[in-house]
């Protein structure tokens, strides 16, 4: 009798898309809150799936190791540390948050047609990227954080030493997730794992953080010492912010857009998603700034000129306020003209390869960004 | 004109195999010691070309994406910064160990004729989660070591902040690699993936030490007053070794397997030397715990009873020395064994599938592994 039952990946995907209809669902021009409700309930509900209270370390998901599990004495006797890991993980993916990144995965993934239960495990790894990313960034070591997305943040709850290792094996779960996926083809699932660990390895998320810490002693008041102008800090600024959030961004869309047959038309649209996807990486963050001065802390969670009075390096500091605004236009409007290209490059194309009404979640997402309070 | 001349990882692996002649060296019975220093010599020169001083953020490897570069400013002015993560990436990973890790993945693949190119990214892919974990291990949350393979750990030289980083960024280079491998076929590749994530993640490698951190403060002591016998304290040491030393051994074996056609019979050897990698991590470290009471300080590096001053849980501990030592000699037998049955499989199979030569070098290190004095 074979004890350890397994239900895999992709069973567990089906189960959820079933359940919200996602397929149906997925393909109404919802407005965008519907949409993004979606998404998310949908998505927390297969985390639980995944790496819930009821996923044991020795079923589902990677059903594939009998071998161990024979060689094995029986977890059950220490079932508590067992948990423990996994519930740390699981402590931080399942969050409140808005899970703008798995709505991306979605978007892309509806503009070229791919299945839902797909994207569910794209949109479930890039969180877990995203995630391990802001556990390691709350450590002591780093910006040593008490709180995040309202609650105590991963170290406070489960000591540093359990938080390091909840981030690292968030961060293998992601690439765990991308290859378990035994539905997609081969090539689509590398294509994946290569577009996720490009955004978040040493040449994006994480080079942009290292950028960030290095640059965290460098005043406004130092830059005339240093021989740097303004316009060349704004250059470094801008390094950090494309490496550090746009990067991750376009790997979401892309998540998405890999999800479908890879042909040379996807190609051209995965190109015309990348630029999007650094321009708006760089509108967030310039609209950050800007909330710095011009946000209400009630809202932004923040006391107002934080940045002013610690000195820092932002395109208000750099630019004046003016100028920042101006700049934020600019760059909205550029984001938005990358919309237009792509919504132009998908009417020249056959109406079959693509959907068109995912993009006007993009726009809105777009908007939403340089519209928001906190 | 193009100033971001790339030049691609496989490439970078063809430089390499040709420079040392690697696929007729590989083919001969080398002696352990000299199969050894192949593989540790020319990975770790790989190593240079992929992360050496040479690499730039905006070539080589990852050169795909020529679309950034024309939105970003020119990085040299930056260039310190940008060099620093890299620098500390290659620090702990260009190290003097024996590379295990990747002379296992070599192994894997020599036995089933995969191409030494292919073998050369798998290895230098295992040999990064290793680093990474190695990193993690040392930070003063965890461990709190200011020595790693004689010189400082990371976070001595470079901040606690950037060996969280670094770490982070070695995990998600192993995947990189992997998925940039264009010569190979996706499926291989995605097989690599899954294996090495599973090995390292939250069923793997992360969990023993999340178990090792939370067993840490049970002394043999403890264990009456808990109602923990002997057995069931064993069987949770068990349980540490096999997860946290076990499951990368196997996934560094299969990495080099999975490098070439996965077809039936790869299936059956893979399942045979996954056993082998289990009980030879297993016998690893009994022989760990045996060498804290019969070693030489000198040799070993520590003094001698350490585990046994700080009531540490080991093979020891619970079942004295002799009953250790017979423990040793059982884990070995059974070790050789599945060489053994490896062996008789490849008698029965098509001598052009599998080539044996390199099981001589398994049964060596499984015979080091028992008789090493350090």
């Amino acid at each position: 009798m074979n004890k350890h039952v397994s239900t895999s990946l992709n069973q567990l995907a089906d189960s959820i898309v079933t359940k919200y209809n996602l397929e149906a669902e997925l393909s109404k021009p919802l407005c965008l809150d519907k949409f993004l409700t979606l998404v998310s309930t949908s998505l927390r509900e297969f985390m639980e799936l995944v790496l819930g209270q009821g996923s044991d370390p020795n079923k589902q998901l990677f059903f594939q190791d009998e071998q161990i599990l024979a060689l094995l004495p029986e977890v059950d006797t220490y079932k508590a540390d067992f948990d423990r890991l996994r519930e740390a993980m699981f402590y931080s993916l399942h969050s409140d948050g808005k899970m703008l990144r798995p709505a991306l995965v979605f978007i892309g993934g509806i503009l070229t047609k791919a299945k839902a239960s797909d994207l569910l495990i794209a949109a479930m790894a890039v969180e877990c990227v995203h995630t391990y990313s802001l556990i390691h960034d709350d450590l002591p070591a780093m910006d040593n954080d008490d709180y995040r997305r309202g609650k105590l943040t991963n170290h406070k709850v489960f000591g540093e030493d359990m938080a390091i290792l909840a981030g690292d094996a968030l961060q293998t779960l992601a690439f765990s997730l991308l290859s378990s996926n035994t539905k997609q083809a081969a090539q689509n699932a590398l294509a994946q794992v290569q577009v996720l660990a490009y955004g978040a390895g040493h040449y994006g998320m994480c080079l942009g953080q290292a950028l960030d810490i290095l640059g965290d002693d460098i005043t406004i008041k130092d830059l005339e010492q240093l021989g740097v102008s303004n316009e060349q800090a704004a250059e470094r600024l801008m390094q950090i912010h494309y490496r550090k959030t746009a990067f991750l961004i376009r790997s979401s869309i892309l998540l998405g857009v890999y999800a479908s047959e890879i042909g040379l038309k996807t190609k051209e649209l995965a190109d015309l998603l990348a630029y999007w996807a650094y321009s708006l990486g760089l509108t967030f963050q310039i609209k950050d700034d800007l909330l710095d001065i011009l946000g209400n802390q009630e809202e932004t969670g923040k006391p107002v000129g934080s940045d002013v009075a610690n000195h820092k390096l932002t395109f208000v500091s750099l630019f004046s306020l003016d100028k920042a605004q101006v700049k934020l236009e600019e760059n909205f409007n550029k984001t938005i003209s990358y919309i237009r290209e792509i919504e132009s490059f998908i009417a020249n194309k056959n109406e079959q390869v693509f959907s068109t009404h995912a993009l006007e979640w993009l726009k809105e997402i777009t908007t939403y960004v340089v519209n928001r309070k906190k």
